[in-house]
């Protein structure tokens, strides 16, 4: 277990070999065990083996071929349209149409993801997490035929790996951890957490590549670029009104 | 690994006994190794050993006792300030202050915090996820002392159980899985999907000590109630904006 975790990458190329259905039933199975608050299994799975939809879902994700290379991608959604239903067929009104639910119902329904990606990756499969889909959750909610009270929150790929990459470096501990209270950095920790990767080859190499002098700017300058990040937070916000998730 | 996800109980009673530090440090390395957009790692894990300062946390979790029974609390939060701390110093605009990286942050955070209990769980620990954390959140934040940029999504409490509760109960995995797209329940569904919950013995004593006619009721009327609902929405929501997580 300790091993499978501690041995985690996110994969990128894949076989298209299907995920046997006792394998992904017990992934399934393991998602639902994690805590959830109150009991109430506040999200959905939704499991795309169908290549048609994954070509549907193909754009939603910029086009990224594991999409529709690897055999089952899973959108994992904050759902309190299945507990509203209920309790609307139980003549009381629900209140979980607001934005202190789909909090909880996002934290639940990570709760559950990581123990099928732990579980996926038990079986000897791999995963990728999907960050694209809070950009287009509106264009994925219309493919999948989401109703109102369901909204995207991640996505996993699933598959037999068809590549080894290495392991991804980590900042050094004391970079996310903390003991007893929140402890301030100085200018000085912050150069020195960041400093090996700075310093990497592979850092050195995407310098070049982008033209840029440090590692920071790629960051803002290329891959997470502020008007791309408002236009994201103002659509998610759109949309989480629209779906009912927004009241306050 | 398998049988650790599959035997998660949420322990509520708990033994003084310390954690190791050696399963400490395992448990937090595991957190580190969950994926994380952009290998960012956008969230920092606070663990509360000393006793009095649980006892600073004690209200904000509602005066649930294990907060100073169990001998460790680890407030998990979305953290955007370390990194912009970094991009600051090197001369660029981080642009990470708005709800889209909350919300990475914060699925970030919650695929890490599911690590980390699956690994405290393997070393016979036992674990409490608390709701409570997004109800109190400044509060909490205070005690904490978090900067700007920092606040806390979730909490766990870890220790040696001073219990062993049963298996809680799920709904059918038809409720949470759906194939290809979302499926749309029936009326019928939806009843037969709690059909075996509402028909426990669990709930028969819940409806008779409550004086209410059926279990929805019990969660609309009692437990997450339409007027907390809204006030933690709003709530949070300030906070955010206080704490410069919400430009869009």
């Amino acid at each position: 277990m300790k091993n499978i975790i501690l041995n985690h990458r996110s994969i990128r190329k894949y076989k298209s070999t299907p995920i046997p259905e006792e394998v992904l039933s017990e992934m399934l199975v393991a998602a639902s065990r994690a805590s959830t608050c109150g009991n109430m299994q506040l999200y959905s799975l939704i499991v795309t083996r169908d290549q048609a939809v994954r070509e549907e879902l193909l754009p939603c994700h910029f086009g990224q071929q594991m999409v529709v290379e690897a055999p089952c991608v899973i959108t994992i959604c904050a759902d309190i349209h299945r507990f509203s239903m209920w309790c609307e067929q139980r003549d009381t009104e629900p209140a979980y149409d607001n934005f202190a639910w789909f909090l909880t119902a996002t934290i639940d329904a990570m709760l559950a993801t990581q123990n099928l990606i732990t579980t996926a990756e038990a079986n000897k499969l791999g995963i990728c997490v999907l960050g694209t889909t809070i950009y287009t959750a509106g264009d994925i909610a219309r493919v999948l035929e989401l109703p109102k009270g369901v909204i995207p929150v991640t996505t996993v790929v699933v598959g037999y790996p068809d590549e080894k990459p290495g392991l991804t470096d980590r900042l050094p501990m004391d970079a996310i951890v903390h003991f007893e209270k929140y402890r301030e950095y100085t200018a000085a920790e912050i150069d020195e957490l960041w400093a090996e990767r700075e310093e990497s080859a592979l850092t050195k190499k995407l310098l070049e590549e982008n033209g840029l002098p440090n590692l920071a700017r790629i960051f803002t300058e290329r891959r997470y670029v502020k008007e791309d990040n408002l236009a994201v937070s103002r659509s998610y916000l759109d949309l989480l009104k629209k779906r009912g998730l927004f009241n306050q």
